[in-house]
């Protein structure tokens, strides 16, 4: 079993070579067993076209190295230099708008590119061989954040050229991609490949099969891209771990499908850049604001867990404020130990503070580190050093087990749902991530998964919301499962081909509980579906599905208007809208019921995770909380019963079944 | 007469062939007598260049007509093919942001490309001979909701150029035009046409003279582009009647002049979807989200029976949720019926579904029609079915009345207004149409007219607010008028060369009654205007004018900082600014009692409308009301004293004076 | 001393020549002493390349000076005619997304444009030689409204060559740019100075370094075309003041550089459009919506005062609605003239209405005037007549004093600030101002001063908010002033790299009190830092910083997590966050008292101001109010102890030291 360990992200190159080894010994000081360092670096890799200069990389991995360090290399190629973009104006990415994303930030380049992607070729060559069997390389990270800024679609000629390619290769015949994007409608029949545009700046909406191909393939030329510079590394660096470190929230490609060629995931977690960022619920980003959501770095853990088939990093874990969110708040006192134990606790091989030092110059001078801008040691410097005596005193180590309690989700089902929301709010990401929150407010552990049928056979409760298309595979073992099953809405709800199932939806799904779907409603925020029975507060909104149950399927709760809320035939059901939280907290509870699943009712901000011999235990808000009845019983190793504000328990309890 | 019927919009070609009959008998079983069918099939009709398949069409009219079904015939000039873009790239507009409106939607090309619109005249000429007199066709619609995703005004360099010749023909001599637009101010002043430029991107704005010009060019280059299909449907199919279908809220062409090349107007209505898209007031959106605005479809009737000088036809009729609005919620039970006798209240000749079967494929998938995608009956089949022997049992005939009160709706003040609103939330639209929800809200029913001297005779009452500039001979016909006259505000506030009048506004219609404008201001939300010996309630809210009484003119209603709010000479009145809704109310049942009109007090929610033999009883909120007071007294043919949500009741009564 | 006194803006090309002694005479008749004229003219002055026509002007000049009139004469180079844009295309700014800005409105050109440079020196040799000795020429106006409509900045090829040379010249040598910025970070470092781009479209932000510089260059191309009409002038109309008419809340270039070629400076002060466009806060723009902020137009003169080294007008004064904001109230009555005074309490030589007589034609036909359009008297014009009359009744002078009390303002900071808000609500003009406003709340006449040692010397309360980088001059003038001190929050906060200096922010201020700042935190609209000991409403809100003190600096004010809110060292303060409006005057109080100065506490809306003999109070509010406890107990010249809204009061006071 994996130790779990502490990293951090270190730029050489911004620092004086004479301060290399003083930052080392820091390091070692504080815990530190993996440093991240090269990712940006190009334009001192190769000042000048051909020339390169790799003896300050060279010495700084050396002075890692000798104090004990192990370095993930990372590849420049999400910063080319000024140079090569003016030898090839035309491999930066065009926006949705049509205008060049031009050079002076970073990930100005289109995955379509071929020469562009023949100079990352050439320079991860030259640095594989380079540093690829240096004793102190312990792994490589590729690129950095494929996809951060929106720079996942491209609108660009070379683009397009390779669309028309890709799709030739998926549909043989043009008239069998006529029919499936259904281009009847509207006289959008093309009569060869070389005809299809990209499905930007249409006058009204274009197809949404053309949309959705045109999102399967950016998502396959970022695995294309990602996969050159991994065979270059597998060839000159054998034996060490390949990772890229995904950024939270983006959804752009698919990352189970690029992890496939890493050794493990990783991902870049910053709790209240994203909380500020991507939540639209103004009183909740005011009470999390100082530590964060308590389920979506939660989420992410179990999603890269997954990705990385169980092997997996934080590699950039916030510090402290940082400079890219709306508003900037500094974390409560002791928030990112919280936010490290959380990733451990979900069974984090590694986490990376990102980043060593705070930078004085250019974009992220308002980004904190382990250190100041003078080199001093700033807050999570001492927060890293506690933690990594912690880990060591706890002796924790990565235990992977397979959680009665899974949730798919589906990257294309993400991009179906954004292309065809119906309603303005409707969010494929926040559904997952409200089922999510469910589960965990009722104390359980939950593995996040693909779409696939092995990933959900010995479950005891599988929960599959939003899920467009169901593939064959995972139907029949659906359809087979002793377990508790959970879907919609919107499970089923389209073919490959983004149409309405014939015989209406959930088309094949139809095999796990047999319904129809005849119509779908959308309402704006204070429209609500009231339900037989209930409260107000336990009602459908934003998204409300009109289902006749079929033969076996009854309705287990019902709107006043009279049409079936949840679904159900044995341990099958669907739930026929988006489900207020109080709602969906009874539908959970229905479930575990179901399942044989215990439940807890967790206070408001706790959360917990059980993980090898230790329950931990969590609070997110910013008030001393009681946890006594929720430490399962066993011995509190780290914390006591009454939990400060962004406090951590830890307490000892009985072995579970280990296995994955 | 007429008698009223139902229609269906059919796309034949999204569906298998062995199928046609089997819809064709269903419709007949719904009571349909029209079916439009061929719009947006031009890739189908010409799948290469030059190259005709009308042979499907053919079957397909067959089909319908040996059902005893009507067809009315569309143009397909809404979706050139991908092969007709490819060959004149530059036929596609250009928005105001310059770039241009690619391929892939619908209504992608430019009005003023003249290689287009010969195109186009090549395609229906082959139409209209093939099927120009074939007994099926009934009726041809052209093209399909000219103006629909903003799609009247290019900024291409087709435009650019029929521009200048659009300006040489208005105004022959630049200096006419340098004085008409006070091109003076900021050393605009051009030495020819071919100086002159589009009006967009300039650096503040442009000057409002040039861009109604520009408008004005559109809306003219729309109505050439029509005429040019119209002529050939005429030469070639005799005896059939020309319509055009006119999207709701569209207001960028001038569609009265648009339809005097038609032979009948129609319109396409969408009460949810527009309620939801074209409305400010978020309560107002919930109150009536299942029904639909009570006065904007009704409003929409009025104005297309005066486009189609008394004969018009709903095309397109929402048969469910629609798939285009931020929301689409499902229409409450028995709403699409209601919808439909509101369009027969006001005459329409035909109501026509849209669409028959929901396409399970392409942009439009959730927006139902009266079949599922299955092929099996949604709940507008049903509703279909049920009106249809209604009418049948009523015996309902159209039948033309002009109307004791007329509203003035003219486009070019729609324009005017819209490029220079003074305040952010000045609408033209939205003004006219608090004063018809006020007329409405009192019994009334109403003729919407254009701003003409023949319009407004034979009235009662007459009221035109925000008329820009009134022509001469309406002034006149208003001045020798023995009707109550409610103006304002802004009527008579510029001239024809948007200016303000030589002598201040109202400049000629002064001739009406005697006053003058010397200030206006605008108020933002929340700023009020009060009233002397009023309340809170009833005041002036962003727009109010300073006006000073002229000879016989005194104030009737006083705001407190001692300016005239409302104005009179006898039966002449003028409002100074925008009234909240209790104000107006106020206003109007003085008017009405000037006017010697009757004034009903309708219950919220409560519509009627008075036709041929009957009065037509609407509710339009969710519950169920009393509506004994306003049933006139005759015999209840349909529904009851009580109404429920969504209900309509149909009263016998006193026939009318019935000639227009 | 200069007397006070009127002007008014004047375009005789808009109007018959006959008319124009009529004008002249109406505006001996109101008092008005100075006629702007001739900008914005160049298409009548050159209707065809190389042909002028000045006869028409001339005739103006003469009618205008006949009657006694002075002539304040304008440029033209703000509206180019459209033959020039023709022959020169490029000579258009491009905007942030690379569109060309077009021909059409107003100021369509580019500051780095060489040719369009080089005409304006013709047409401005043309007019100086014309007019330079004319008698009735006495001063001369470049230009428009430099920067109105964001013209500053512009994206253009003449634009990017024109930085290049500025950096060129700046830096000397591309390492010494790339260590300035930064740009080892990210790759961003350039080989050569023509390898730089200007930093619009890129993926994500710019480097703030390269946006700062940016802004630097853009802001010196302003100075440079304005000093070329300037020396132009200077040599061909000698003895007449040369002013510009700088826009109110336009910062995107630095107005005191650009004034120091000027013999005054002169601001355009429209207070309710600046209330309604510029402001955030719904209920105080409602509160003043007729009178417009109390402290907005007062900064401006102060800061213009400054500008002029004491010689300031107001060029144009809002005479009633406008038509540009996004709603336009109508002035209280009274409003005008209370607007007026608080110029000349400020020491304005002339105020001058815009404009003379409202253009029923082209763009600003909702502009009021002080004749109406059809050329008869408005409202202003009998506010004009009356203070005329008042000014000459009390012989009002301007008296130029040196305030114990200056606040620093900078243009850097403000764009620094603006590149690097860190929080999406910070603004340093609102900061500024919000002291402003503290300070004006006290009673207390201000000096507006640039961040230089010369302008701080002999005061007894110096305050500098936000001061990005205080030169070291002012440094060792603070360091050894005896007034007191006020800084922060992010005073000293970067170097002149925009670096964060090295020993932490405040750098080198440090010498003037000892703290450092180590963290930085912003906080969205409802978050707050709570003090120890204070209710909820004196806090820190948007900004906060972590501060640590140095030698001989404590806490004055300490959060209730324990940080320092207010530090001090005797008289010296540093504020380290954003105050609410009530800190912010505690914080006031305590420097009034430390600095040994008086304080009132004005009661809402009521400001006042010594100047000279007098102390002028002014009402900002609608309602009447007693003024008696801040009239100063002088005889009442104008006005009385109860102030109408929108009143002012003039009362006789002891003689204050004079000079400067």
């Amino acid at each position: 079993m994996t130790a779990q360990s502490l990293g951090v992200c270190y730029y050489p190159e911004h620092w004086p070579e004479e301060r290399w080894e003083t930052d080392a010994d820091l390091m070692r000081e504080a815990g530190i067993a993996y440093v991240r360092i090269g990712e940006f670096a190009w334009s001192r890799l190769e000042p000048n076209p051909g020339e390169y200069d790799f003896g300050w990389l060279t010495r700084a991995i050396d002075t890692l190295h000798e104090k004990g360090l192990k370095i993930v290399l990372g590849t420049p190629t999400a910063t080319p230099p000024k140079w090569l973009v003016d030898r090839m104006p035309d491999m930066v990415a065009l926006d949705a708008d049509g205008r060049p994303r031009g050079f002076g930030s970073r990930r100005h380049y289109c995955f379509s590119h071929e020469p562009y992607a023949r100079e990352c070729e050439r320079i991860v060559t030259a640095l594989a061989k380079a540093f690829g069997e240096h004793p102190g390389v312990a792994a490589w990270q590729t690129d950095n954040e494929y996809g951060c800024h929106d720079t996942v679609v491209s609108y660009s000629r070379a683009a397009r050229d390779a669309f028309r390619e890709w799709l030739e290769a998926k549909y043989g015949e043009i008239s069998r991609l006529n029919e499936a994007w259904g281009n009847v409608f509207w006289s959008m029949e093309y009569r060869g490949f070389s005809e299809i545009d990209l499905p930007n700046l249409t006058v009204t909406e274009a197809n949404p099969a053309h949309r959705l191909d045109f999102r399967r393939f950016s998502s396959d030329q970022v695995l294309r891209f990602n996969r050159r510079q991994v065979e270059i590394i597998r060839e000159f660096s054998p034996g060490r771990d390949i990772l890229h470190n995904f950024m939270g929230s983006v959804t752009d490609f698919d990352h189970y499908k690029l992890s496939e060629d890493l050794d493990a995931a990783s991902w870049d977690s910053y709790p209240l850049g994203f909380l500020e960022r991507d939540t639209d619920d103004e009183a909740h980003k005011l009470k999390y604001m100082r530590v964060g959501d308590p389920d979506l770095q939660a989420f992410h853990h179990d999603l890269y867990r997954a990705c990385g088939r169980g092997r997996w990093w934080v590699m950039e874990q916030q510090p402290g404020p940082v400079n890219w969110a709306p508003w900037n708040p500094a974390p409560l006192a002791g928030a990112q130990r919280l936010w490290a134990y959380e990733a451990f606790a979900a069974g984090a091989e590694v986490v990376s503070w990102f980043r060593w030092r705070q930078a004085p110059f250019a974009q992220e001078q308002h980004h904190e580190a382990l250190l100041l801008p003078d080199g001093s040691r700033n807050e999570a410097y001492e927060t890293c050093r506690a933690v990594s005596k912690e880990l060591a005193a706890l002796d924790c180590k990565v235990v992977n087990m397979r959680a009665d309690v899974t949730l798919v989700f589906d990257y294309e089902s993400d991009w179906a749902w954004r292309i065809q929301p119906q309603g303005a709010d409707f969010s494929y990401l926040k559904l997952v991530l409200a089922f999510y929150r469910g589960l965990r407010k009722a104390g359980l552990t939950v593995d996040i998964v693909p779409p696939s049928a092995e990933a959900v056979k010995e479950r005891k409760l599988i929960v599959l919301p939003g899920l467009m298309c169901p593939n064959g595979e995972l139907i029949n073992e659906l359809a087979t499962s002793p377990a508790m099953i959970l879907a919609g809405p919107r499970t089923g709800a389209k073919t490959d081909d983004f149409q309405i199932p014939s015989g209406l939806p959930p088309g094949d799904f139809r095999k796990v509980i047999d319904f129809d779907v005849w119509r779908v409603e959308t309402l704006r925020p204070g429209a609500q579906v009231r339900l037989k029975n209930r409260d107000a507060g336990l009602c459908l909104e934003r998204w409300r599905e009109f289902a006749r149950p079929g033969e076996g399927a009854m309705p287990i709760i019902e709107s006043e208007d009279g049409h079936p809320a949840l679904l159900a035939n044995g341990k099958r059901a669907y739930l026929a809208g988006w489900p207020t939280e109080d709602l969906l907290d009874e539908v959970i509870a229905y479930c575990l019921e179901q399942a044989g699943l215990p439940r807890l009712t967790l206070p408001d901000g706790i959360r917990i995770r059980d993980h090898g011999p230790h329950r931990f235990v969590f609070n997110y808000l910013e008030d001393e909380q009681d946890i006594s009845a929720f430490s399962g019983g066993g011995e509190i190793a780290v914390g006591g019963k009454r939990l400060a504000g962004a406090g951590v328990a830890i307490v000892a309890k009985r072995g579970d079944k280990v296995d994955r």
